[in-house]
This record gives structure tokens, C-alpha cells and sequence, in this order.
């Protein structure tokens, strides 16, 4: 029994969730916690550590699973670079630093959207499909490529950056990255925002732009619109790279309503090569938990290609990076 | 010493080449002819069985790898589908019909681009790299995503259609697809006559807009810079997405001049992220012959991810297509 129970975590900028489920995605038990993004990486983690302890419940923990925002090298389980988000985050040797604080417990970690295309695709909208391209729209525009099963991870553990992509719709709205014209400078909830304020609306958050959308304001629906178009042609562009089997969206922005998949639907068919066009756009199964769930799957001989950390992360093995040793660890 | 000599065969829109290559690469033979075009596919696998032998020279021919212009099946070496340049391609059982011509010798098929990033992946601008992006600039721009040693596939055999990426300076103009906006609109070489011509120029060819260039004029440098920029921005959004080593560029098109390449590599800088902003764009190294060279190496069991196709095609395996069949016939 205890050898099907896994442990995933999910370290996002303002929460985080614990998972324990079984091999079939099945959710055994769950703890939140408010993210201590200002309080630093060894409050965060502190707090991540707990919430695992909650979840697992008394005895030793063998293995944990971990989706993070942030750039993330994840032969060795450290924070490449992290935004403004989680302050102090970057260098964070996440993988070493809670297995210490979990007594040794093999750690793997993985950025976000990484763990988010593992868990959609075992367990949500992508089940069943090798290759696919998942993005996550929320505060900003993350995303991942998954090929024959496994997210790519890039040369300098950057792929998946869709977010990134250059679109005609964005002009030259400043992207949080520092270009310009990135998909994500309009397509992000933050953007939607920043685009209904643009044209005279009145906007804190998301939330506001979706019940200015209710109400009939056709600036909020020009802001969605907009984010669409963009997330739309980027998809395909992408899709005529890669051509993938299906295409996953993601992200809290989704709930800003129907309009913004329908028009990435529509922008994605006008750009998309014909053979493509039937390709799906299908919105998340996993709301909320798709990356803690696709956590839990990290350092499994069978997760889809993420490779399991060593049995027991040292300094000798983080200075000395072989590509060979990051799979010896759960075989 | 048989053992190790290959033959590969480019089957391009004006003329074949057919190599016999020693596995480093070194050129044993070679044999050009125009291809036949406007005669049918009969008569160009009748052109090609012709070069193929005129470099095996006497004996039974074990097997020969083809890369070839169109979207190719490459699991039953078939044509999918094709542009004008070879009208009836499409629909064309290239491994069949051309191991029939060569008394059942194994014959691999994929497309051009594929071949051409194999060949400069193992012995031109890309060797010891296992992650790049390589795209030809020519009549149209096209493209292959390599990964871990092999390139990408896709789910509908069109992976690496790089040029068919939205760019904003593409604007409206019509790609040879039917979309609008892609890249290969301005960036190819026909595309970079259009826009001289659109400007008041007189060209027929590309070599006209070149020579202009050289004499100084304007209008053709910003033909090639309109070019270089709409690349530059694909392949940044590509580099961003899948995070590439380094990135290849070849084709007919590099022959305009040095502006071209120039105005990629700033385009790309504005538009990649800070980490990718050093990903080199380098020029092929085997102008002419990497597609060939490349497609001596399909079908060896220690070819970069390209499987080989059953010891001998047959209707049954053409009909029933078994993921598994196609890695057989050289193991």
C-alpha cells in the first residue's frame, strides 16, 4: 500500500499545496498554505515542509515531488531564477534544503508548468496524448512541450516559455521580462487588466474585468479579445513548430469567461497550417491541483521523463553535474 | 569496408543529388541530375534509381536514405503532401516504388529539411550539439526542431514548420500556405524579390536583389532587412519555447549577402530571452549536399532518432501501421 501513495507539492507565489494520492491520481489528503513569499526562501520553505508532514502523515518520508515557480535545474533541484513573485528565490537549492528538513526524503523538483503538463497530461485533458503543448494563463503566461511523453527541458532549462512568443497583437507592450510584443505583455490576466485600464475601465483585478465582461462592457471584452488573438496566433505558431496532438489551457484567467478560449480557438485557425486546424484547444481537468498532482509523479521510474534526482542530493553531486547520475537514483 | 559506405539522396524541386558517404562523412561519389518535374513522379524515381546506381557502381544497393521536398510519412517513406514545385508528389509511395526500382533495397524517407538537420547535426554546423533549431531559407523557409539527437516528428508528420511562425512584420502579406502573417511571406527568397518589387525595384530572382544590393541600393536592403528581422523575431519565440543549443541557418537565400544573417542575429537579440540572447545563429557548413549527406544516415541503427523502415515494405505494414514495425529492419 504505501508504496503507491506519492507526495506532490506545489510552491506558487502566493500559495502552496500538498498532495498525498495514489497511482491513479486519486487524492488521499491535502494541506494549503499561505505562500511566505516575503519572509524568504527559508520561511517558504519551513512552511512547504510542514504542509508535507500534514499530508504524510507520521513515519518516514521517502520521496516528495515538487512544482515551483521559477526557472528550475532540475538535475539538481535549484532555483536558476525566479520573478519578483518570490522574492530571494533564485540560488534556492530547494531539492537539498528540504530533503534536510524531511530527513533525507528524496526531493525532485520542477518548474510550475513543467509539473502542470505531467499532471494534465496523466491525469487531465492531455491523458492518453504523447505530445501535446500545455500553457498556464494566469499572472503571467507560462508553458510547457511535451514530446513523446516527456516536457522538454531546453538547453538552459528555459523551454516552455511560451509566453514569450512574439505576436502581431501586442505591438510593443512592455513584457514583464523586459522585451516587447511577448504574448504575454497581453495575455496575461495582468495584462487583460492593464488593456481594460488602457481604454477607460476601471480595474483592480481580473475579477473586475470579468464582471465588466458580464455587465456588457465592451472594453472588458476587448481586453479578452485581445488576450485571445494573442495566446491564439502564439498557439499556432507554436503548433506549426512542434505539431503537437492537442493543446491545454490552464490558469486562473481562465475564469474570466468563455470569450477568451472561444477567441483563442478562432485566432488559432486562422494562423495554424490547415492540417493542424482541427487540433484541440481543451481548457484544464485539473483546476488548482494539477501541478501538486503532477508533482507527485516526480523521481517515479515510470513518470514521463523527468529524471529522478540521486537517492541522497550532496554537494559533490550539484558541483560536479554529470548527465548520467540524475537517473540512477529510482531505478 | 562495404559496411560503412551509405548513399543518401536529396530529391529537391529542380534537381537530385544522390552521395556515397564513409561514416565520417567523406564523400565517396556523387551524381546530379535535374529532376524531372513536370514529368511525373514515374519519371523522377526512374531519374533518381539512375543517380543511386551511378554512385553505388556495380552490386546489389543494401539501402539508401531520401530526403525529399513535400510532408513525408517517414514510417512508410510516402508523400503526404507537396507544393507545385512537384506536381503528383503527394500521394507518391517513395520507399515502395524506389525499393521496386532498386531491387528491394531498404529505402528511408523523410522530408528535406529533416535530412538537412541530420547533416549538419552529425558533420556540419550543429556537430556535438543534440538540441538546435535549423531552418532553410530558399523559396519558401523551412525548418526542423532537434531534441536530444532527434528531430521532431510531430503528430501529424509537420514539425518544424518554422516557417509558417506569425511575425508582426509580416503584417498581412499572403504566405504560399493560404494564412497570412507568417514568416515565410517576407523572410524567403521569393518573398524578399516580392517586397523589392513592391518597393519600385526590378527583379526577377533573388540574384538580381543581391546585386542590387552590392550596387546600393536601398530598396533592396530593406527587402533583406525586413527579411532578417521577420527570422530573427521566429526564431527567437521558436528559441523560447524549446530552448535550442545553437541555431542553424541554410539555404539558396543566405547567398543575398551578409545582411541577411546580420539583421537575423539583431532581430533575435531584441526578442529572445535574456538567457538565449547568446544562442548562436551560425551558417551551414555543407552548402548544397546536407540534405543528401544527411539522408546517408537514415535507416542506421545509430541514426539521430529517425527509425528505419521494415526490411522490405510491403502493402501490409503500409496498411496496418504498427509503431513498432518501423525500428525492426535495422536492428
Amino acid at each position: 500500500m504505501t508504496a503507491v501513495r506519492r507526495i506532490g507539492l506545489d510552491i506558487g507565489g502566493t500559495k502552496m499545496l500538498a498532495l498525498l494520492a495514489d497511482e491513479t491520481g486519486q487524492i488521499l489528503a491535502r494541506s494549503e498554505t499561505a505562500t511566505p513569499s516575503r519572509s524568504g526562501p527559508r520561511a517558504i520553505l519551513d512552511a512547504a515542509a510542514r504542509i508535507v508532514r500534514e499530508v504524510a502523515g507520521p513515519g518516514l518520508i521517502a520521496r516528495v515531488g515538487v512544482g515551483t515557480a521559477g526557472i528550475v535545474d532540475h538535475r539538481t533541484g535549484t532555483i536558476l531564477s525566479a520573478t519578483d513573485a518570490l522574492p530571494g528565490w533564485a540560488g534556492t537549492e530547494v531539492a537539498l534544503e528540504l530533503s534536510a528538513l524531511l530527513d533525507g526524503a528524496l526531493v525532485s523538483v520542477v518548474n510550475d508548468v513543467v509539473a502542470f503538463s505531467i499532471g494534465e497530461g496523466r491525469f487531465g485533458a492531455a491523458a492518453g496524448y504523447d505530445s501535446f503543448v500545455a500553457v498556464t494563463v494566469g499572472t503571467g503566461v507560462g508553458g510547457a512541450v511535451v514530446v513523446d511523453g516527456t516536457p522538454l527541458v531546453g538547453a538552459h532549462h528555459l523551454a516552455g516559455h511560451v509566453g514569450h512568443m512574439a505576436v502581431p497583437q501586442a505591438g510593443d507592450r512592455a513584457c514583464p521580462c523586459g522585451r516587447k510584443g511577448h504574448v504575454e505583455s497581453i495575455a496575461s490576466g495582468t495584462a487583460m487588466v492593464e488593456t481594460y485600464r488602457l481604454a477607460g475601465g476601471h480595474a483592480d483585478t481580473l475579477v473586475d474585468v470579468a464582471a465588466a465582461l458580464r455587465a456588457g462592457d465592451e472594453r472588458a471584452a476587448d481586453a479578452v479579445r485581445l488576450a485571445g488573438q494573442g495566446l491564439g496566433t502564439a498557439l499556432a505558431s507554436l503548433a506549426n513548430a512542434v505539431d503537437p496532438r492537442v493543446i491545454v489551457v490552464g490558469g486562473g484567467a481562465l475564469n474570466v469567461g468563455e470569450l477568451l478560449l472561444a477567441q483563442t480557438r478562432t485566432a488559432f485557425a486562422q494562423t495554424a497550417l490547415e492540417p493542424l486546424v482541427g487540433v484541440e484547444i481543451r481548457p484544464a481537468l485539473l483546476p488548482g491541483h494539477a501541478v501538486a498532482l503532477g508533482a507527485t509523479l516526480l523521481g517515479e521510474a515510470r513518470a514521463p521523463g523527468i529524471p529522478a534526482l540521486p537517492r541522497r542530493p550532496s554537494r559533490t553531486d550539484r558541483l560536479t553535474p554529470d548527465p548520467n547520475h540524475s537517473s540512477r537514483g529510482d531505478s
